[in-house]
């Protein structure tokens, strides 16, 4: 490559691997494949890959094994980091082997500087030279994901999704033209394809947009990952390690040329329903009720308060995470002398559906075909909640799959 | 413990567990048991740890399924290095949860810093600073043994018995009392137990000794470590880490109160002996014939010079290992104009029997009572080598059972 007069148009893409595609030495060998097309494009590669799928697994049996709970979490680290330890090493030797000058780095040795906060650290910084150094000799290099150092030196890891992170972050500081994320799907639809038969692969959507899909569950990507790309503007595209077929882009608001109204309908069935029934509509009753559940560390989502005809008690329904439901009920009871209600009801079959698009921030009108479709299916709604971009509803989990369907059409998704 | 005023008669132990020893979380909490009654007796203790039983091989195979010759062996250390991560974790959670504070290091952090060569690099310099600082925290440090980091800062992993040397090495930084090699035998026997019913364990044992039984293939502790005891002065002790008995100590010469004149009977059946037959008896020959082995990097160990009887002719025998054989014939075959010789012989099924004592250097008698005990049970001798504490006899394979009972009782080494 003649690097020297040609320097500046060099492309540097960032790629990022997962545990099922480097599950074995066959997948690791496609994988290296399929990263030497990417250096036979003239481009400079760096590569993240996970654990080997199934290897992290056994190394958290083996730590619970010894301790179920209340482990360091720092050996919990020193344990955890050795699974991509081992796929970089191998990944750089089948690189090799066909050819494709490559070298591996533990998060540590490519300079990713993370808090304290083991089993969930966040990255403080990453200094790119050593990366950098072995790009600019020809070289791709494979980069140990989901790791770090702490300031005392000691390994971290960074929690659920870590290795998205990593390659958002990565691409972030060596300013890569672009982040392929690798994974088992490929690409963002306009809904989960499993449930609605006519959902359409996105080519672009928007960083705001995946945010809001990410965090209700359509996950292909972690949030910590879109957040960050959003924040450096790091082009993000997530596309399959198995099919050869481009992906769907996550870029800026600006990139987009034609935009949909709505981009897409996503869902969560990770919810609960929470009601207090009976309170007295005074000031601070809300803060009574919301104070000890955010010191519980419970994370309280759609709000809707209904205040009696006489205009003295009112009822208050939230929904927390269904895995939080038993903990919010419990500091509801100790709570109860304080805040002053007659019950307390909860449901956990219940579903969140969102309608989300960029598009709607200039458009009005979504909300209410939004609920004329669901009352068109007979369907109730025990909670609201918008943002600019999104709109939610609280129904019964069993009619998940008919509002997604019904809000797709109506929304003009469905693929022809 | 009341550090503060008896710091200085602190006893600092390093301990040293192989893979058989933490092959599952069951042994890992065995050994923590263990290193839980060194700790209750007031001593501060360094462990050594090697990877689970099993794990390298693993590894290795991954590596030699991708590329089974000539990988890279940068990244060859970068996966194996894994290996004892996840064991150092494992057995910092193993102390944690019976009370025993603890805290784990990689090579690297606890300071082993070694050459480049990958897959077999040596330490250079042990920085004791980290693991002194957790030991004065009245912490266990657990440290992987096997490997140490290049002056590029890559892993790099020590070979052979590495982890001998590892704790070896750490022992002397430290300056330790006394470094414990836990291992699969309870002691250095005065010959091998499962062919000399009547060998007896040592209580004692000189470095010199401790070096020729090593490297004659009684494999209780690698070369390199007891060589780098011995220049350290390091007193290792040999013993199970199944049973609970005091093992072997090899130390000082000077350490030995009664020192009997023969210490062992080893032997090694990694042997074979090459004859060059009708050399021309001319200066020069001998560098004819070793040259190009040494060249091909073969070892040539025992060497007899037999001239013919007109003093124009000789024969030359020699051994290599067993190993090396066929390349040792083919440089020979090579090399046959230049050395010019009527034909070369070989043989494999041959064994070095070695008798092995510091207390021949002032006691002569033994060389005569080898041979002469060799030849009343009718054995042929092919070769003898001797050093100052050390005299060796190559003689056929089938004779290794019957010479090694027979010497063990001629040099009064029999258990009562």
């Amino acid at each position: 490559m003649p690097l020297g007069e040609c320097e500046l148009s060099v492309t540097l893409v960032v790629q990022k691997y997962g545990g099922t595609s480097v599950a074995d030495l066959d997948r690791i060998r496609s994988v290296a494949s399929r990263v030497k097309r990417q250096v036979a494009l003239g481009d400079q590669v760096a590569v993240v890959v996970s654990a080997m799928a199934g290897s992290t697994n056994q190394l958290v049996g083996w730590v619970h094994g010894l301790d179920a709970a209340g482990y360091d979490t720092a050996e919990y680290d020193q344990v955890l980091a050795s699974g991509e330890q081992v796929t970089v090493g191998l990944l750089a030797i089948a690189l090799q082997t066909i050819g494709v000058p490559a070298r591996s780095f533990l998060g540590w040795q490519a300079g990713f500087r993370t808090d304290r906060s083991h089993g969930s650290a966040r990255i403080l910084e990453i200094d790119p030279a050593p990366v950098r150094e072995c790009l600019a000799q020809g070289k791709v290099a494979v980069i140990a994901g989901f790791q770090g150092i702490s300031p005392e030196r000691r390994l971290t890891t960074l929690g659920r999704g870590g290795s998205d992170t990593s390659a958002v972050a990565l691409a972030a500081a060596l300013g890569a033209q672009r982040c392929d994320i690798f994974t088992d799907v490929d690409g963002v639809y306009t809904s989960d394809p499993r449930i609605v038969a006519k959902a359409r692969k996105l080519d672009r959507i928007t960083y705001e947009e995946m945010l809001e899909m990410a965090s209700l569950g359509a996950k292909v990507l972690q949030t910590r990952s879109v957040a960050m790309a959003m924040q450096h503007q790091v082009r993000v595209q997530v596309l399959s390690s198995f099919a050869d077929l481009p992906g769907t882009l996550v870029v800026d608001e600006e990139e987009i040329v034609e935009s949909q109204i709505v981009s897409g309908i996503a869902y969560s069935r990770d919810e609960a329903r929470v009601t207090v029934l009976g309170v007295s509509d005074r000031p601070g009753v809300a803060a009574a009720i919301f104070g000890p559940l955010s010191d519980t560390g419970i994370n309280v989502d759609m709000i809707v308060q209904s205040v009696s005809r006489d205009g003295v008690y009112a009822n208050l329904t939230f929904t927390v995470s269904r895995a939080d439901l038993p903990r919010a009920l419990a500091v509801l009871e100790r709570a109860r002398a304080e805040i002053g209600y007659e019950a307390v009801g909860a449901d956990a079959d219940v579903c969140k559906i969102s309608v989300v698009g960029v598009g709607m921030r200039s458009h009005t009108g979504i909300a209410h075909k939004m609920f004329s479709t669901l009352a068109a299916k007979g369907i109730n709604i025990h909670a609201i909640a918008t943002s600019e971009i999104k709109i939610s509803v609280l129904i019964g989990e069993e009619y998940t799959e008919l509002a997604l369907r019904a809000l797709h059409t109506a929304c003009g998704l469905d693929r022809d």
